[in-house]
């Protein structure tokens, strides 16, 4: 257990690349390496927050590299939630947040990379996509739109278009918030029953949610198939929201610090200057 | 002087449509309206902050409308740093910010408003403009690149688009964040002198800095002639930071207020509907 302010090693969330990796084994509502408790916990995250702010603005200021930050997770699982906890508090100028829906007609006229490419960050920024191009190999193959091979396919082309971006400067981070059936169950239940949460209730929801082992299966496959050396998956027992918050914002800052954005050089001369 | 957590009228900062506006009437070190000295206004700030953000997760709720910033100053008048103060703390899903810089070859190959167009918030979203097509009366009137019939001819193109977009749910509200001459020189000796701010010291800062009453005139002109009943600029006095952020911040909430955003009906017939 990490001490107050001491940095956890995110290799505990990290799929191994090719490690034969089994979603199953990840206990949605375990709370490992964490600080300590509720309490404790968010207050070690109120610390990282600030190192989290201060890393954005160097990157911002050097404008060379970026940061992508994938976020995937079933419904309820708390992407919108962890985007607002982590990111309030980070300084939107060089921060987008990308929500990617059902595609348009225009989208469908393209390739599956191609709506997601054009909203990659340019250098300074950190981009996060909530949802991205893998909804094409989870949704798409528990819905019966793709054909084995053609997942498979897809998987190539992701770990190409991701070799690109890494390739450019841009760090590729890749975060499953993982949640239970059961605490999909209690947050769509509250959902429900909240006048003022109400309104994001969708009864397609509970279609989905049937075919959680489903999800289960392919989330476990995509994921296998696409964490690498450059572009890693990183998969977060998230039932319990504060340590989910605690842990993004744990793989955030190591991102960034291996990044080490550094403020540019200042123009040369200005040792005789004077503002008059 | 409003009391603690009341709202105070935006319409003192407002440049009334037709009215004759001035620039040299407004004293960019003066506090008019603020709650008390700095640190009085600054936890008033704290207050208008909270209400900015629950504003803001209703207006992405809605989905429905947008609300369009557009920040101008001359160099070190504070836009980013007003953005950094006012935005962060605010969700950035559903926060979009925009720095223009000098246009790229493409840009310049389309109308002036091409580039700022394509940036315009959707539905939902606060749209940020730190420098905007403002620019095309600005620094190119000042430094002669348009004649005195074409600049008369942006505004007027200037005024229908903005008209284009408040005719389409989107509230525009522009920005001056006016500094004085002197406070700017402060401003750029800082930067030269403190070694963690040099490098955004730039040397041709200092030739617009020679310019400067001839850009207080081009902003006295370009206020004047694009301050409508639709899209009204405000001019925030800057020198004191703490004071234009509160201003600002009043700003905005005045407008979100006006847009009054609700959350959306819950889906139909969700009463007998039980999570399994």
């Amino acid at each position: 257990m990490p001490r107050m302010g001491e940095r956890a090693s995110v290799a505990q969330w990290l799929v191994a690349p090719g490690s034969g990796f089994r979603l199953a084994d990840v206990d949605a509502s375990a709370t490992p390496g964490a600080p300590g408790g509720k309490e404790a916990t968010v207050a070690a995250s109120g610390e990282v927050h600030a190192t989290l702010g201060a890393l954005q603005e160097r990157l911002w200021a050097e404008d060379a590299r970026s940061l992508l930050v994938v976020f995937q997770a079933m419904d309820a699982g708390g992407k919108d939630g962890t985007i607002k906890k982590v990111f309030t508090g980070v300084n939107p100028q060089g921060v987008e947040v990308t929500s990617f829906k059902a595609p348009t007609d225009e989208e469908l006229a393209h390739d599956f990379l191609w709506r997601v490419h054009a909203k990659t960050p340019a250098r300074g920024r950190i981009g996060i996509f909530n949802r991205s191009h893998y909804e094409d190999v989870l949704v798409a193959r528990v819905h019966g739109l793709i054909s084995d091979d053609e997942r498979r396919a897809r998987y190539d082309r992701i770990n190409e278009f991701e070799r690109l971006l890494t390739g450019a400067g841009t760090t590729v981070v890749k975060v499953m918030l993982h949640i239970s059936r059961d605490e999909q169950a209690e947050r769509l239940r509250r959902r429900l029953e909240r006048p003022d949460k109400r309104w994001k209730f969708r009864k397609g929801d509970l279609a989905e949610r049937e075919r959680w082992d489903e999800y289960m299966v392919a989330f476990e496959d995509a994921i296998a198939a696409t964490s690498t050396e450059l572009a890693p998956w990183f998969v977060v027992p998230a039932d319990k929201k504060w340590y989910r918050d605690w842990v993004v914002l744990q793989i955030l800052v190591d991102a960034l610090q291996k990044i080490d954005p550094q403020f540019p050089e200042p123009e040369e001369d200005l040792d005789g200057v004077v503002v008059r």
